[in-house]
C-alpha cells in the first residue's frame, strides 16, 4: 500500500458499484477478536453489500485505524495482513490501495468495494412492487444470536456453529448475480430483518407484512434456545427478526418468477425462504400465523 | 447516504484512479476545527492525491466515525455537510455513498475518492530518470508553519495566509492535468518534501539531490519567520522540507521538457519551480548552494 492511488481499467459494456462500510473494535467487533476473522469479516461485509447489488467483486481500498497504545501492532497487522490475503483468495478480488493512521481511539477499519454489474443490470433496493413476494436467503437469527453467545459469557465451546455465524458471515455473491433480472428489489440483511425490509420499503415506496414464523432459522439456533429454557424468552425470539448480522439477501420478486427463485436454489445449494409480501399502505409489520401483527415497538425497534 | 451503493458507468476508452486517506481528529487535524473546514480539506487531500496521478475528480464515497459523547452530533453534521457540498461544488464532484458510525474515539474522516483519466495516462511515483529535473508548484512550508502557529497559540490574525493554507490547501487538479505526458514522475507533497521525493526515489529506484536555496517559500513565511527573529531557529526552517501539508505537486521531468513546464506555468498561473535533480545513486540528500549536504537525520527525518 505503498502508491497513493490504484488504476482500473474497467470493461467495456459494465458499470462499476461502490459500497463502503467501517468497523470499529467495541462496535462491530471485539477489540480482542483475532485480528486474521476480524480482516476477514471487514472484508465479507463489503462483499455482502457487493452481493446486494448483483455485482461481480473487483477491489478493495482499506483505511487502518490503529490506536497508538494497548495493541502489539505489528503481530496485530501481520495477522490482519493475513486475513486480508485469505479473503482475498477466497472471493477472487483484489486490494487496491489505501492508509494506515493512527488513532487515540479504538481500532477503526474502512473499507471501500468496488464490483463490476453488465451495463444497467444492477440489483437496487427501490424496485419491490405491492404483491410482490418477499425472499431471504439461509437462515436468520444466528449471528445475533452469536453475538449474544459472546456478550453474555455463555459457553463458547459448545455453540461454534452460531458463534462463527457472527465472525464469518458468508456473502452471498453467486445468489445475487444469479438475481439480476429476476428480483425486483433487494438488499443484505445487517441492521436486522425488519429493519432491513423497512429499508426497502422506504425506497421503493410500498409497504411489507412479515410472517414470523415463516422466518427460517437453523436447527443450532433453535437447539440452543431449547437446551437453554429461552424458546419464550423474547430477548432472544426477538433477535430473529431484529437481530441484524446476519448478512443473508433479502429479495422481492413477482409472482410469476417463484419457479425461477426454486431453480436457482436448487442450483446454488443455498436455501431460498418465501416470507411475506409487498403492500401498499407503506408500513412494514411483522405478522403470526393468524395474521395478527406482532407488536415489534416494545423490543427496540426504531426505524419507523 | 441512504444507498448501500452508487453505481458509475465508466467512459469508454478511460481508466478510473483510486485514491484513499483518512483523517483523524487530534492528528490530522483540530476537534475543535469548524466541521465546514475539515469536511472541506478532507476532500481536498483525497482530491491532491487525484491530482498528483493526473486525474479528473468523479466522486468519493465517505465513511464518517463520530464519537458518542462530547460532541453536537446534529449541529455538527450539519455544518460538516455544508462543507462537502462546498467542495462537491468547488471541485465539480459528487458523493457516492458512505456510512456513519459511532465510536468511542475521535472523529475519524475517510474518504475514498475516485477519479478518470485517459487509457493508460496517468502519473506515477515510478517513473523518475537520472538526469531528470525536480520541480515543485507553488510554495512549500506554509501550510506546517500554519499548524505550528496554531500549535503555539501565536497571534492567529496577522497570520491568517498561513493558517488557511493548512486548513484549506489547494489541489493541484489542472496542473497535474498539464503534466501527462510531460512528467516522468509526480506525488502530492503531504508528509513533507524530503520525506515525499524519497517516495518517488523509492519507487523508481533513484536518487536526489534537492537545493534547499531553491525551495520556494511565500513572503507570508518569510515575513513571519523575520517579524518573529526566527529565520536561524531550525525548528522553522526545517519546516520547509519536512513540514508536510503542502499538497502541492512534486514532479520530474526530463531536461527537454523544461519549456513545457514554463508554458504551464505561465498558463495556469501558477509557480513551478525547479529545485534539484535525479540521480542514480538511491539516496535523496538537500544541498546547500555550495553543494554541500545538509543533516537532515537530527530533524526527525525518518524515511531514509
Amino acid at each position: 500500500m505503498t502508491n497513493d492511488g490504484a488504476v482500473f481499467s474497467p470493461v467495456p459494456g459494465e458499470d462499476l458499484v461502490f459500497t463502503k462500510d467501517t468497523l470499529v473494535a467495541g462496535v462491530h467487533f471485539f477489540q480482542d477478536d483475532s485480528p486474521e476473522l476480524i480482516a476477514q469479516k471487514a472484508q465479507r461485509v463489503n462483499l455482502s453489500d457487493l452481493a446486494a447489488m448483483g455485482a461481480k467483486p473487483e477491489g478493495y481500498l482499506l483505511s487502518l485505524a490503529l490506536p497508538k497504545s494497548g495493541l502489539n501492532v505489528d503481530k496485530w497487522v501481520s495477522g490482519f495482513a493475513g486475513g486480508l490475503l485469505k479473503g482475498q483468495n477466497d472471493y477472487g478480488w483484489q486490494i487496491w490501495g489505501g492508509d494506515t493512521v493512527s488513532t487515540t481511539g479504538p481500532i477503526t477499519i474502512s473499507i471501500t468495494a468496488i464490483g463490476s454489474v453488465k451495463r444497467g443490470e444492477f440489483l437496487s433496493r427501490s424496485g419491490a412492487n405491492p404483491g410482490d413476494q418477499i425472499y431471504v436467503s439461509g437462515e436468520i437469527g444466528d449471528a445475533a444470536c452469536g453475538l449474544k453467545i459472546l456478550n453474555m459469557g455463555i459457553d463458547q465451546e459448545s455453540n461454534r456453529y452460531l458463534i462463527g455465524r457472527y465472525h464469518l458471515p458468508v456473502p452471498r455473491i453467486k445468489l445475487g448475480k444469479s438475481l439480476v433480472g429476476i428480483a425486483t428489489s433487494a438488499m443484505d440483511i445487517s441492521d436486522g430483518l425488519m429493519a432491513d425490509i423497512g429499508h426497502i420499503c422506504e425506497e421503493s415506496n410500498v409497504g411489507a407484512v412479515i410472517n414470523y414464523h415463516q422466518i427460517p432459522t437453523s436447527k443450532a439456533l433453535i437447539n440452543f434456545l431449547k437446551s437453554n429454557h429461552l424458546e419464550t424468552n423474547e430477548d432472544y425470539s426477538y433477535l430473529v427478526w431484529n437481530g441484524g448480522d446476519d448478512y443473508e439477501l433479502l429479495f422481492t420478486i413477482s409472482k410469476e418468477k417463484e419457479d425461477d427463485v426454486k431453480k436457482i436454489s436448487k442450483e446454488l445449494g443455498v436455501g431460498l425462504t418465501k416470507i411475506g409480501e409487498i403492500t401498499a399502505d407503506c408500513k412494514a409489520i411483522l405478522v403470526d400465523d393468524d395474521n395478527h401483527e406482532i407488536n415489534i415497538k416494545d423490543h427496540g425497534f426504531s426505524h419507523f
